[in-house]
C-alpha cells in the first residue's frame, strides 16, 4: 500500500471522469447532436478540456509523480500502479511541455484546418488547404521540439518524427518502421503486380446491386452480436465514418455507415469496429477509469480490429455457418452467389487510389507512401507544397497507378489536417501484429474449426485472457513476448499475405 | 461594465459547462446507455457533480457575490447581470446550506430509494418502500431546516414546505396555493361530477386499436415539426417516460414513448414536450449557458408545455388542417372517425386513478390531493405510514373513486422517491398560467384562425418575444404582469375549464 499513490487517486479519477465526458460529447457530436449545436457545445468542450488539462498538470500531481518515480518509492508499487505512473509521466510530459496558450491556438487552428480540408477535398483544391497544413506542420514541429528539449535528446534528423510516432505507438521508431517497410516492399511489390494482372478473375459485380438499408442494419446487428459485441455493455449507432469509442469497459460504442449500393463495406466495418469494441469490453474492471484502462496502444488496438476484420472475417470458415443467413436477407441479390465466390469477392485485390477501400494485400502500400512522405516532411527533405506531386509519384512507383486528382490523392485522409502525423503507420503495424498472433494462436487451438463451428466465444476469451484484460499494463512488445514468445516480428505478416493471395489467385 | 462581474464570468461558465455535461449524461442514460453502464457512469457523474458544486461553492464566488449584492455595486449592473446575481444567490444558498457529506449521503439514498420505489410499484408493496421514503422525508426536513436557519426565518408550520416549494417555483407559497386550490375545489368539483355522469357520451374506443409504431413515429415527427420544434436545434428520441432537456438553446432534446394500442398518448406527449422544447430554443443567445439561460421556473415551463398540449393541441381548430394526414397514416383504424369525434375523444373527461392519464378537467384534482398530502406531511400532521390510506380517502373525496391498489395510488409517481416534494403544484399552476395567457392572447390576435390556417409560427413568435427570450430575467409574476397586465390570476383557468367542458358535454 502506497500512501503517496493513494493521494494521487482522486486526481486521476477526476481526469478519467473528464476524459469520459469528453468522449461522450465527441460520440454525441458524431452521431446525434443537432446541426446548429456546435458553437455552444464547442465552448462547453473547451472548458471541460481545460479542466482535464489542469486535473493532471498541476504542482500537486507534478510533485507526487516525481516522488513515486523515485526508485525507493517505485519499487513498493504494484505492477498496475507502476504502469499508471509510467503512463502518467508520458501524458504529463506530452501536455506540460507545450505552453497552454500555444496549445489553445493549435487546437483552434486544427479545428479550422479540418474544415478547410473538407472543402478542399470536395473541390480538389489543395492550394486552399496548403497554408493551413503548413501552419499545422510548423506547430507540430515546434511542439515536438519542446518535448525533445525537455527530454534533452540528442540531434537526429528523425528526432521530431519519432516524437510524433511515439504519441501513437511508443514501441516504434523510424528504425523499426524502416525495417518493416523494407521487408514489405521487397516481398509484396512483386506479388501485388502479379495479382493485379489477374484482376478480372474475381467477379464482385453482385456487390453493386441495391441492398435495402434497413435489412443491412438488421444483418449487421446480428453480425456484431455473432462476433462478440455485447449489447449489454455497448451501443451501436450510425455516423459519417465508422468509429469506436468508450466511456469505460461497460459502455463501449461503435458506429457504422450504410451504402445502398455496397453490401460488403458495412459488413467489414461492423467486424472491424467490433474488434475494437471487444478489446475495450474485456479490459479488467479494476483498470477501467484509470490511466491504464484502455487499449495498450494504437497499433495494438488496430491489431485487434484487423484480427477480427481480416483474419477472422475474411476467411471462408467464418462465413460458412452464417452465409446462408446473409443470402436469406438478400435473396434476389445473392441468389447466384455461392459462398466461394462471396469469399473471393471480399478478398479481391486491386491497386486503387483510396486507402480505406484497399484490400489486405495493397493496404500496406498506402501506409508506406504516407510514412515516407511524413518522414521526409519532418526531416525537411520536402515541404507541404511538394506533397501533391510526391504523392502521385509514389502511387505510380508502388501501385502502378497513373496520376489522379488530389481529392483521390493527398487530400483523401483527414489525419494530417488535424495534425495527426505518425498515426498512419499504426494501421499497417496493427495488421502485422494480427498476423503474428494468428500464427501463434493456430498452435494453441483449432482456429479454423472454431470458426466453422461458430465458436467465436473461445477466440474472444483467448484474446481477453492474453491481451485485452491488461489494458495498458504491458506495451506492444511485452504483450507479444508474453503471448507468442517473441517481440514484434513482421515476417508473419508477409507470410500470411503471401500464403493467402497465392492461394486465392492460384499462383502456386 | 462591472469589473467585479467580469471576474465572476469564468466561474459561471465553468458551472454552465458542467451542468450541460451532466444533462448530456442524464439524457444518454435515459435514451441510449447500455444496461450495465450505470455503476461506472455513476462514478463519473458523482465526480462531475462534485466539480459542479465546487465551481460555485467556493470562497471566491462567495466574496464576489457578496460584493455584487451591495447596493453601490449592484446598481451599476445591467438588468441581465442583476438577474444572474439573484439566481446565483438562490443557487448558492441552496447548495451551500447543506454540509457536503450529508448531501452526498442524500444523493445515494435518493438513488437507492428510486430503485426500491420502482420495484415496490411493480409489486404493489408500499411497506418495502416506506423506510426509504421516511428517510428521504427526514433529509428533506433537515435540509430545509438548514436553509431556514441560514435565512433566519421565523416559525411557521408551513415554513419547511415553503422552502421545498420555492425550489421549484419561487413565486409561490402555501398562501397562494391555498387560494388557488380553494377556488379549484369550489368551482370544479361540481362540474367534474356533472361531466362524470355523462361518461358514456363520448366514444373513444377507436384509440384501443393497433397502431403501427413506425407509422406513429413518422406522424409524430411531422407533428413536432408542425408545432414548431426546430430539428436543426434539437433531437427527438425515445425513452420509458417522455421528457425534455437541453444542453443550451441550440441543443434541445425531447423524447417520446409509443404504445401500440394507444394512438393519442404519444401525440400529446409530442405536443407537450415540443412546448418545453420551443421555450428553450427561443431563449436568447446571450443568456444560454449563463445562470439565467433556462425557463423562468418550473411552473412557467409547464405553462408553455400545457399551452401547446391543451390550449393549442386539444382544440378542433388545431386539428382541422392536419387531421386528414393522421387518417392517411391510419386509414383502417380511423376510417369511421370524423374530426368532431376525434376532438371529443382527445378531450374526454373521466375521473381515474392515474395522474398522467388524466384529462384537463380532472387533472388539477390529482395535484390538489398531492399538495394536501405533501403539506400535511411537512406540517407533521401525518406520517409516511399514513400516506396510502390518506391517498385513498382523498381520491374518494375529490374524484369519487373507490379504493384501488397502491400501485395505482400512492406509488404511481416517481417524484417523492427522489425527494421532489413541492414539485407537483407547478403542474397545475402551469395549466392556470397557460389559461391566463390564452385569454390575453385572444385579445391580441385571431388565435383560432391562426390555428385553422396552420400558422403556428405566429403564436410561437409571440411566445418567444414575450416570454421565452427572457430566460430567467423575469419571474412568473413579472412575466404575467408584463404580458397580460396582471399577476397570476387563477380565475382564467376556472373560466377556461368551465367554458370548455360545458360546451363539450352540452351542459348549457
Amino acid at each position: 500500500m502506497s500512501e503517496l499513490f493513494d493521494q494521487l487517486i482522486p486526481m486521476l479519477e477526476r481526469s478519467a471522469a473528464l476524459t469520459a465526458a469528453l468522449a461522450l460529447f465527441e460520440w454525441d457530436a458524431e452521431t446525434l447532436a443537432p446541426e446548429e449545436a456546435s458553437d455552444n457545445t464547442g465552448k462547453i468542450i473547451g472548458i471541460l478540456s481545460n479542466d482535464y488539462f489542469h486535473s493532471l498538470i498541476n504542482p500537486e500531481v507534478k510533485l507526487l509523480l516525481k516522488k513515486l518515480e523515485e526508485p525507493d518509492h517505485n519499487k513498493q508499487l504494484t505492477l498496475e500502479q507502476k504502469a499508471v505512473i509510467k503512463q502518467l509521466r508520458r501524458t504529463y510530459d506530452q501536455l506540460a511541455s507545450i505552453p497552454g496558450r500555444e496549445y489553445s491556438e493549435f487546437c483552434e487552428l486544427a479545428n479550422k484546418s479540418s474544415s478547410v480540408w473538407a472543402k478542399a477535398r470536395e473541390n480538389n483544391d489543395f492550394k486552399s488547404f496548403e497554408p493551413y497544413l503548413e501552419k499545422v506542420v510548423e506547430y507540430k514541429k515546434k511542439f515536438a521540439g519542446y518535448r525533445l528539449k525537455a527530454e534533452g535528446q540528442k540531434e537526429d534528423p528523425d528526432a521530431i518524427y519519432n516524437v510524433l510516432l511515439s504519441d501513437f505507438e511508443p514501441s516504434l521508431s523510424t528504425k523499426e518502421l524502416d525495417d518493416f517497410f523494407e521487408l514489405i516492399k521487397e516481398e509484396l511489390v512483386p506479388l501485388i503486380q502479379e495479382v493485379a494482372e489477374k484482376k478480372d478473375e474475381i467477379d464482385d459485380a453482385f456487390n453493386s446491386q441495391s441492398f435495402d438499408i434497413q435489412k443491412q442494419r438488421e444483418f449487421n446487428t446480428f453480425l456484431a452480436d455473432y462476433v462478440g459485441f455485447e449489447k449489454e455493455k455497448g451501443v451501436i449507432a450510425e455516423s459519417a465514418h465508422p468509429f469506436t469509442t468508450n466511456l469505460h469497459n461497460k459502455d463501449v460504442r461503435m458506429t457504422n455507415h450504410y451504402y445502398e449500393n455496397n453490401l460488403i463495406t458495412a459488413l467489414f466495418s461492423t467486424i472491424h469496429e467490433s474488434g475494437h469494441a471487444i478489446y475495450e469490453m474485456q479490459i479488467r474492471d479494476d483498470l477501467t477509469l484509470t490511466m491504464i484502462g484502455a487499449g495498450a496502444s494504437m497499433a495494438v488496438h488496430e491489431s485487434q480490429s484487423r484480427f477480427y476484420e481480416n483474419i477472422i472475417g475474411k476467411s471462408k470458415e467464418f462465413w460458412k455457418p452464417i452465409y446462408n443467413q446473409l443470402v436469406e436477407n438478400f435473396p434476389e441479390q445473392l441468389k447466384d452467389v455461392e459462398l466461394d465466390q462471396f469469399v473471393k469477392a471480399i478478398n479481391k485485390s486491386l491497386p486503387g487510389y483510396i486507402r480505406t477501400d484497399a484490400d489486405e494485400l495493397t493496404y500496406p502500400m498506402h501506409i508506406l507512401i504516407r510514412y515516407e512522405l511524413e518522414r521526409a516532411l519532418f526531416r525537411d527533405e520536402i515541404t507541404v507544397k511538394d506533397l501533391p506531386q510526391e504523392w502521385k509519384k509514389k502511387y505510380t512507383k508502388y501501385l502502378g497507378l497513373k496520376e489522379d486528382t488530389d481529392t483521390k490523392g493527398v487530400l483523401q485522409d483527414t489525419h494530417w489536417s488535424g495534425g495527426d502525423f505518425g498515426y498512419f503507420p499504426t494501421y499497417a503495424i496493427g495488421s502485422a501484429v494480427a498476423a503474428q498472433l494468428y500464427y501463434f494462436m493456430k498452435t494453441q487451438m483449432q482456429f479454423e474449426e472454431l470458426l466453422e463451428d461458430g465458436n467465436l466465444a473461445q477466440i474472444k476469451k483467448y484474446l481477453g485472457e492474453h491481451i485485452h484484460q491488461y489494458g495498458m499494463i504491458y506495451d506492444m512488445n511485452e504483450l507479444l513476448q508474453n503471448v507468442t514468445g517473441e517481440k514484434f516480428n513482421p515476417s508473419y505478416y508477409v507470410k500470411y499475405l503471401k500464403e493467402k493471395y497465392t492461394k486465392l489467385y492460384g499462383l502456386d
